[in-house]
């Protein structure tokens, strides 16, 4: 009954007998817990996370559903395992385009231990993180019914420079972007996808409005969702672009302090977008904070 | 000529007979230049900046003047050595309170030789940079007529915790800091100096909304020098409340990438600043970037 997802494009898969996420025809994704704390830090966020009353509605749709946690068969057949079962967040859409970005230049938090702070000081050193505030862990472009969809190995997109990123965001929301490989992409869904009152820009300019004034949680090596679908746009339809937040394993509570650290990189990803030509005055200002 | 500038409240001093900075009493302030490359690249850094047409005044106005190099009797009395001319900030004001904050979580730039990131590195961790954006360099806080200037060491301030900092952001703002020493600060200064529309938060919002746009500069270990005058507010009147960016030893190109680093620090301090009780609606809301 449960399935491999086609559409997730960064973290482990459950292909070829692995460990990995499963879906179910209802639209909910099994996350199977990490064995360490990793695991039962996600369970602790989300159970916080969907119970606080002082998360306003228009923030707690950037969030997946959360529907507790359940033993299921495992992907690996190591049997009964528990996992988190969550909406998923790709459900209803066939062929969407999405990206997962890693948002901030540090993906750890002071209180982790030593031996896991070096190590992730040196990824965020050998990868974008350092320099533009988040790196690219995957993504997916649909390019056309008969050339399919384009998916860059993991490791060539996480330590781009910041040309080679604004070429994928421009290539993300491109019509032509098959073919001729080093055709100029047209960004003719740019407009559409990243503008708009309820675009992929008011969306990001919406949470960072909140990331101004929280101090409920520090969200360490989360990432951004940003998914749409190029059929629709294609044909003048709503292209139903969304953003979302997803891997909580390494969040802890804010103390009083916001989170500056995806603040930071969450304002480099909205230059890096706003930088993608669009039709005149399609993007939102950056005082702007309410998507309709 | 040349004397001792007496509200200095960071970085090395100009006492018995060590090197540093000195002013006249026209309103300059002469900066011995760092014998290696620090020196060096402020001066690179003042120099571009000041010939840099793409730079608005009212961002312009939150950085010293700049009156180039000059020849002149240094204050450890080795001889004549190149200083930097620039405005003395302080200039015409008597018994400023003035805060120094270091912005930032990180304080070094990726260019950087590994040496001197590890030792960065390493104290950004030991300090409140990491937890909470910034720190404290130094401050100076106008008691009284008779009880006169406070001036904490500069090690005891550098790693406070988030209430530390509140609390002394609280103080730098109260007519009743001296005197019984675990009194509550009263705020009375709050609205006046950070509030209104030319206030502090004001003026800090109008420096945010030009980091979210300028990828020109990355503005590594700059602090932002809060100032006003506690005599004027106590009197009613116009406390002539005052931000401007200092030290810019360490300052790049920011190759189309925004200040993401400087940008979330910048945005915490905002965050802390409101957090200070004020008169209702004295605080301009955070999409507000004007000043008048």
């Amino acid at each position: 009954m449960l399935k491999i997802p086609k559409d997730q494009v960064a973290g482990h898969r459950a292909v070829d007998g692995k460990l990995g996420p499963l879906i179910d025809d209802s639209g909910c994704f099994y996350k199977p817990l990490q064995g360490d704390e990793r695991g039962s830090n996600e369970v602790v966020f989300y159970t916080s996370f969907s119970s606080n009353t002082r998360i306003p509605d228009h923030i707690r749709k950037f969030f997946p559903k959360f529907h507790g946690t359940r033993l299921v068969e495992s992907s690996d057949a190591s049997g009964l395992k528990p996992h988190l079962v969550l909406q998923d967040l790709n459900f209803g859409r066939s062929n969407p385009s999405v990206m997962d970005i890693k948002i901030g230049s540090r993906t750890w938090g002071p209180q982790a231990p030593e031996r896991y702070i070096q190590k992730c000081m040196k990824k965020d050193r050998e990868t974008s993180s350092i320099p533009l505030g988040f790196r690219l862990s995957g993504l997916q472009i649909y390019e056309t019914k008969t050339s399919g969809m384009w998916k860059p190995w993991k490791k060539s997109v996480q330590a781009l420079s910041a040309d080679d990123v604004k070429l994928l965001l421009r290539k993300f929301v491109s019509s032509n972007t098959s073919g001729v490989l080093d055709s100029e992409p047209d960004c003719s869904f740019a407009s559409i996808v990243y503008g708009g009152s309820s675009g992929i820009l008011a969306q990001l300019l919406e949470l960072k409005a909140w990331f101004e004034d929280q101090t409920m949680y520090c969200f360490y090596s989360c990432s951004i969702l940003m998914m749409f679908e190029s059929e629709l746009a294609s044909n003048g339809k709503n292209p139903r672009a969304e953003i979302k937040l997803i891997d909580f394993a390494h969040v802890f509570e804010g103390e009083g302090v916001i989170d500056h650290n995806f603040l930071g990189g969450l304002c480099s990803l909205i230059k890096f977008i706003r930088e993608v030509p669009a039709e005149k005055h399609s993007y939102p200002e950056n005082g702007a904070t309410q998507c309709s």
